[in-house]
Order: structure tokens, then C-alpha cells, then sequence
């Protein structure tokens, strides 16, 4: 397969890369790094990134920003950053994906387990995660050609404990060799409308 | 109780004020109708017809508008109509009517059951609706002063079937009567952060 991973550059995006690069073509992308520069809060970006690459196999988004605050301190351009990359970023990476993937191709979006398990500072992230699990369940009755489209919803993630560790406390981790299983079982599998939830033990 | 409903004039707010006025002071909210004026996309708005009839001891919300459209077709523009209302517009009542509201009071929103059952042109309705699930939940845990805030999720209401019918196939619809009845829980009953889904049978 041909497969674009956007934020390969990443925690995350660098351990799905390093799994799927074993059996797959796999084309790096990032806001200021990889080999194509795609840049999620700008659907223009999107299409240029898509279009220099297609045709694709599968299409994975380890990216999508979030602001953390209080909701008494929330304030809309702080809304706005998760409506334009972690909410709408991944709608337009899904809705311009869908004119570049071949038949039966795929796309694997990320949300994150604050959708279900609130964490202080994180009730725009758990809204907007939980819209993009809603969306992907919606949108894969709609995709055309054999497409599906897929969520994977991580904890926090072990080798980011130094960075986020405090935001969670108390949640088990997971290590991002064990979370690119899930992007794995995304692209490679048959499933379609579904969050993976990479939180086991939470 | 002192109670706002906003969106009284509509089918399922002019029986929620049928359920509530019996027992309750209501006060009736609308962008065109009612006691006061609110517009529910314009935070100003929200503030000022609050800040008329503050204190309140609950906010009901039975509004917030949603574009239809095949997923292919969906436009930012027809996303934002969604993201100011539906979501974000709920997202400020809640921030906004939690200066307004006395200790114990509540805020009850509205998302409905295309977040869980996709139709044909949902996709928006379903990503918000879920959207504003998962802020009902996170944000639950942070409000000050012992303020809850819940959902209802209707399906579609019997009275509308000649109006939205089409959209449901096959759907079981529920009397406006009866979805009154998950309002009221929210609004008298002690429980936070839940989704009451009014769709028994599908």
C-alpha cells in the first residue's frame, strides 16, 4: 500500500511510521517536516499535500491541535484552535481524502481518551474528540468506492509522560509501539465507523 | 424554580414549558419569540437575555439549528452554521448561564439520536450532537457550586413526522409529551454530565 501519515514526525506519527514502513510504501508529512508539507488547518494545504501524492492506499492523521484551559476561561479563539485542526482539519482531511485514495483505501483519524474520561483543562479536547468519533461512525455509511475511515482514541502516551503526565494522573500509559497497533489494525483490517480505544485499564 | 427555556415556541420546547409551568416560574426565550430575545449563535445575545431575568435556578435549551447535506457536498459554511449554533451556542449558554444561575441550578441541553443512528445527510448533525454529549460529560466535573448540566438526545417526535419523517426511516418517534418527561428529570432530578437518549426502539 501507499500510505501518507500525517504528523510522522511525531510521537505517535513516528511509531505508526516504523510500523507500517516494514510492508508498506509510506510518504511522511508534517506542518513543518516529512516529505510533503501538509499543514491540517488549512483545507488548501490538505489539497495541494494530497494532490502531489495520490493516488493512496491509506491516508493516517497522528495531528490535530487542541487548546487546554479552564471552561470559565475558555475563550473562543481557543475553541477555534480545536474546530479548525483537531475537528475540521480532520472532516476536510476526510472529505478531500476521499477524492484522492483508490478503491477499498482507508482513513484513520485520532481523537483521544479525554473524549471519555475528563481531565482538568480538557473539556474543548474531550468535545472535539468525542465529535470526531461521532463523525467517523456517521460519515463510513457515506464514503463511496469501498472506503472506510476509522478513529484511534490513545491515552496518554508513555513516552510523553515527561511532557503530559501531569495532566493525566493516575492513567495507565501506553507505550507508542502498542498504539500503532491501532493505526495498524485501521489500515489493514476490514473495520469501518470505528474508535479504537487505546486506553486499556482506564 | 425560576426557569428559562429557550426555544419555548417550538414543538418540543412549548411542551417542555407545558411540563415545567404547572410547578415552576417559566420564562419563555426565543430568536424571534417569547418573553425574551436570544439568540443562541451570538454570546451577546445569550448575555443579555440572562442577565434580564437572573437568577435563575435552570436553563433549558431546546434550540440550536444544524445544516443537512450529503457529506461530498457539506461546506464550511453550512459546517459553521452547526459550530456556532448547535455546538458552540450551547457551549456559551453553558459558560454564560453559569454566572447566572443560583447554587444547585441546572442547564440542560439538546443534541439528538443522529449521534448514535447516522441517516442520509447527518453527518454535521451527528458530529455535533456527539460533540455536545462529550462537553456535557467533562464539563460536568468542572462547574462551580453544585450546577449540573445534561443533555436530552430526541429522536424524532411524533408532531414533526410530517415535517422531518423522511429523514427517519424506520425510525420509532417519540410523543413531545413524553420526551417533555427527560427534560424534566434533567431540571429536577440531582444528576450531572448524562445523556438522557429519548429514542427507546431504535
Amino acid at each position: 500500500m501507499k500510505i501518507l501519515i500525517i504528523g510522522a514526525s511525531g510521537t505517535i506519527g513516528s511509531r505508526v511510521t516504523a510500523a507500517l514502513e516494514s510492508n508498506h510504501q509510506v510518504i511522511r508529512a508534517g506542518k513543518d517536516s516529512g516529505e510533503v508539507s501538509l499543514d491540517l488547518s488549512n483545507p488548501e494545504s490538505i489539497r495541494q499535500a494530497l494532490s502531489q501524492v495520490a493516488p493512496l492506499d491509506a491516508i493516517v492523521c497522528a495531528a490535530g491541535a487542541v487548546a487546554f484551559n479552564q471552561f470559565d476561561k475558555l475563550s473562543r479563539e481557543e475553541w477555534d484552535l480545536g474546530i479548525n485542526s483537531r475537528l475540521m482539519g480532520q472532516v476536510n482531511l476526510t472529505q478531500i481524502g476521499t477524492e484522492f485514495l483508490n478503491d477499498g483505501g482507508s482513513i484513520t483519524l485520532t481523537s483521544g481518551i479525554i473524549a471519555d474520561h475528563p481531565i482538568a483543562m480538557g473539556t474543548s479536547a474531550a468535545t472535539l474528540n468525542g465529535a470526531i468519533e461521532h463523525f467517523a461512525k456517521a460519515v463510513a455509511q457515506e464514503l463511496p468506492r469501498g472506503l472506510r475511515v476509522n478513529v484511534v482514541s490513545p491515552t496518554v502516551v508513555t513516552e510523553s509522560l515527561a511532557v503530559y503526565g501531569d495532566y493525566f494522573p493516575g492513567f495507565h500509559s501506553i507505550d507508542a509501539k502498542d498504539l500503532a497497533l491501532s493505526y495498524l489494525r485501521s489500515v489493514q483490517g476490514i473495520e469501518t465507523g470505528q474508535t479504537f480505544k487505546a486506553h486499556a485499564g482506564n
